[in-house]
This record gives C-alpha cells, structure tokens and sequence, in this order.
C-alpha cells in the first residue's frame, strides 16, 4: 500500500531531504524576485507576498531533479524554476479572488486580495504572470549556446502550453463551467466524468507536467524520457488532484491551512461524489502505481523523484 | 500645427490607407485566434469577444510598418503582432473588471466582464497573456536560422518587460495608486507632476514602445534605429495619453464609446487637471515634434509611419 510507504518515509530522511530542497527551490526562487522600489513599489510587495506565502515549491523541485538527473545548466533551469513557482502564483492569486473562488486564507494566511484590495490582487496576477515569461525568456537570450537557447525555447514553449488555455486556464474554464449548476443538471454520470477528468488534468496536472519535462529538456533528455516524464506527470498530477477532493471531505481546516468541506457544501462534483471515497482512494493508487512504472522505463533514475513523487499524491496537507 | 496637418490628411488617402492596414492586421489576427471547441470553449469565446471588439489595431500595425522597414521575415513579425494585441487586450478585459475601474462598455459595446461574468473575464484576460506568449514562443521556435532566433528572443524580452511590472504593470499598479487620496493629499505639485509622468510612459507608452521596437529588432535594424524608436515610443506614448486626457473632458461619449468627465468626477489628477487644457495641449505638440525629429535620424523613412504617429496623437476617439 502506498499510504504505508508513505508512513514508512516519514521516519526516514525523505522528508530532511525535501526541507534541504525546498530551501534550495526557495534560494533560487528569492535571486528572481524583483525589488520592491519606485512607483510600482505596491503591486511588487503584493506579487512578494504572494510568492513567499510558503508553499512546498514541488513544482520548481521537480525543474531541479529533472535538470539534474540529465544534466542542464544552472544559468537555464534556475530562471525556468522561478518562471513555473511565478505562474502557480499567479493562478492562486487569480483563483481566490472575490469574482473566482473568494478565499480569504490560504495555508492558514490572508490571501492577497484580502490584504492589497482587488485590483492590486488583479495586476499582482498579471505582474507575476509577465514576469514568469520575462525571466525564463531573459536567461534563453543568455543562453551559451545555439543548442541551449532552442532547449531553452522549447521549455519556454511548454511552460507557456501548460499554462495557458490548452492547460490550467482551460481547466479553469471548464471548473467555473462546472459550478453553473444548469450545466450539469442536464448531464450523464459520464458526461460529468470527462469534464471532472478534463479540469483535474488541466487545472492541475498541466502545470506538473511543465514541473516534469521543463529540466528534462533543457538538459536535453532522450525523446522517450521526455515523454515518460509527461505520463508521469499525467498520472501525479490527476492523482494528485482526486487527493485533493479526498482531503477537502476527510482532511481538517487546521491541517490543510484552507476551508475544508467546501466543494460538498457547494454541490461541486468531485471524484468522491461520483465514485465515494473508497474508490477514489483505488483510483489514486492505480494512477500512482501507473506513475512508477513509467518512472522504471526512463533512461536515468532518481529517487528522490519517486518518493516526491509518492509524497505529492499522498500528502496529508 | 499639428492639428491642422490631420484636418489636412482627413481629406487625402492616409485613411484609405489606414483602413487598409487594419484590415490586414485584423487578417493576421485572425490567424492566431484559437477555435472554440471542448471544455475550454467558453473561455475561448470569451479571449475572442475581447480581441474581436473591432480596435483599431494600431500597435500591430506599427510592428508591421516596422517590419517592412527593416526586411523582418512575415513568419517571424507576424506571431509577434498577434501577441501584442493579445497583451493589449488583455489589459484592457482587466482594467474594466468591476474590481478596477469597473466599466460596463468599450468602444459602445459590453466589456468583456459584463457579458461573461467577472471570474471568466479574469482567466479570459490570462488565457489572452498565456496565449501571447505562445504564440511568440512558437513563431521563435520555428525560426529558420539562428539569427532570427536570437532576433526572435530579444524581441519576446522587450515584450515581456514593456508588459510587465517595469511597463504596462507597473504604470496600473501607480494608477491605482493614484486613486487612493491619501497618497495624493500630502504630494507636492512636483510629486504629482512625477506620478502622472511615470502612469502614461508605463501604462500606455511601454506597449506602443514594443510596437514600434519589435518590428525593427525581428528585421536587425541598426542598434541607433532600434534606440530611436524606443524614443519616438515614449514620446508618442506620453503625448497619446495625455491627449486622452484632453477628450476626457473636450470629447463626448459618442464618439469614444466609452464613459467620459469619469476622471474629473473621480478626482483623478490629470496632465489637465495638473496644468489646464492649454498647456495639456502644448506638451502634446511639443512631444510629438520631437517625436517626429527622432523619426528624421532614422536609416529608413517611411511617411505613412509619421503620419501614423501624428494620427495616434491627435485621435478624436
């Protein structure tokens, strides 16, 4: 069982690992940030508090395990590692504002809107969005290499696929579609599983998926690794995103550092309450196990990736 | 004087002409729209209501004039023009949100919001940026030789930054600002003058800068011509906005399409309210001639882009 794995890690040094990580990605991220200084001084503190809100930096760990494992620059994976955190950012800056989600904590803190207004809220998004793309285009332009810089491009490429309407914002789209109850009044239990299935592979895995190949392409990957390493992501990131639906029925407020229980009191189809919990929780093993299995065919092995793996699908919080 | 020269050329061809342009500007444009289709469709259908609102396609058509002056090559000038009206657009969905300036029409019809809802108009706005910057990315990505691909790269870099915090973001984020009294009530005439300033080169300035930039770097325009432009840019920029200033209390809703008196009534500090109507209308002349003797220094010349500029100017809508 993949929960008792997780167990079993917790009282090896996995988790003294992904600390040491995290403050690695959060290094990395703060050399990226810019200086909160002239008249643009407010929407720059916003967009600073927005980013150092705390998160695990999974996403930018995944940019530094993938570069590793096959060998790309620093001076190219760092700027790309602070691009994707920049457009995660950005999407939960836009997610929790009053005209989407109206969250006012996230991980037990003020969401931005709710400290800077609104409109801040708004530009802060676009801020970090422009800057995600500025930065990683900036260190393409330095690249050392005509081999570098079309790597680079096409990292560049996918980060911007992944994030955009073939990505998360499609998925988004189709999740505020989704909350227009007449939308699924009318609907079949297959139909309301595809889109379900569309939003978590979007909205989600999308951006896991950039976390997964962006390090591998820079440092020039093999085709077939490249690949797996988007079916990996495909299956973390839809498991990833049914343990998130689990967590938000099974999971406490204090813990998840969010209002729980909300997408039932909203009527929000989930895959609990298509399928229950107990084959929700079937479905995050299988798509788990799917993940490691394509993680044995790549050409290069790491570890640590698997247990992150593991860790981002099995997460309590 | 200026303003007789437009009366001049509202009776020769520079409209024919003008129309013209825009309509293969509106050609290219409709190039890179995405098609409406899967759980995406309606945010699509937004992006596309809010590009398709019949603009005058202007900063596309200064790359495009550009791009004609210095030999860029169509697959390389074209994503780019796309791109930039797509960030255009996108700014403009956001600044109408209720959660900015809160404007129900643009150009007499519904602003994006009004029709699809606040939270749709907030990802419509970034499916516009996410898909701008694909588009260049692309475009880049397919270059035909390493030259145009370092072309291509510097050329998303001065979109980026014209785009973001230390451009169009960075002048909202000041804006915003600005409409917060306090600030205001304890500045100097001079800090005002300063503020004011820093909004037009940054809010509207920065975007017309990559308009007449990038044309010039994707077809290798001398570094003095690429630097020129930058001047003419800021320049118009400045001049353009405070002429929008100026029909913000000489023009009428009619021919604007859109509210107008909204910055007296909201207190706004103006270059009008700032200086009076007069001197508002001798800083835009002023400008403009420098402008137009920047645009003499170039190593090519090319009269229907100085008529452009003249005509950017001096708009009555």
């Amino acid at each position: 069982m993949i929960s008792e794995r997780i167990v079993d890690m917790e009282t090896n040094d996995f988790h003294v690992l992904l600390n040491k990580k995290a403050a690695e990605c959060e290094a990395v991220l703060q050399k990226f940030l810019p200086r909160q200084e002239g008249f643009a001084e407010r929407v720059i503190e916003a967009m600073n508090y927005s980013v150092l809100a705390g998160g695990k930096r999974l996403r930018p760990m995944l940019i530094l395990e993938t570069a590793a494992m096959y060998g790309a620059e620093p001076s190219m994976y760092e700027p790309f590692m602070a691009a994707l955190e920049m457009i995660h950012t950005y999407s939960l800056v836009h997610d929790d504002l009053p005209a989407m989600d109206n969250d006012t904590l996230r991980r037990g803190r003020k969401t931005t809107w709710n400290v800077y207004g609104d409109g801040m809220a708004v530009i802060a998004g676009d801020g970090l969005l422009n800057l995600a793309y500025e930065t990683a285009a900036r260190a393409i332009e330095n690249a050392g290499s005509e081999l570098q810089m079309r790597r680079g491009i096409r990292a560049l490429n996918v980060l911007a696929r992944n994030a955009g309407i073939y990505g998360m914002v499609g998925g988004q789209c189709a999740d505020i579609e989704a909350e227009n109850r007449e939308t699924l009044e009318t609907a079949s239990d297959e139909e309301k599983e595809a889109l379900l299935v569309y939003i978590h592979e979007n909205k989600t895995a999308a951006m896991i998926r950039s976390g997964f190949q962006i390090g591998a392409i820079l440092g020039g990957a093999p085709e077939e690794d490249i690949e797996e390493l988007g079916i990996i992501a495909d299956r973390i990131g839809l498991a990833f995103q049914i343990q998130d639906d689990i967590l938000d029925v099974t999971g406490s407020s204090e813990d998840l550092g969010k209002t729980i229980g909300k997408d039932a009191e909203e009527g929000k189809v989930t895959y609990v309450s298509l399928h229950g919990l107990e084959a929700a929780a079937e479905k995050v093993e299988s798509l788990t196990r799917e993940a490691l299995e394509a993680m044995d065919r790549l050409h290069v092995q790491n570890d640590f990736l698997r247990e992150l793996a593991l860790y981002l699908v099995v997460r309590s919080n």
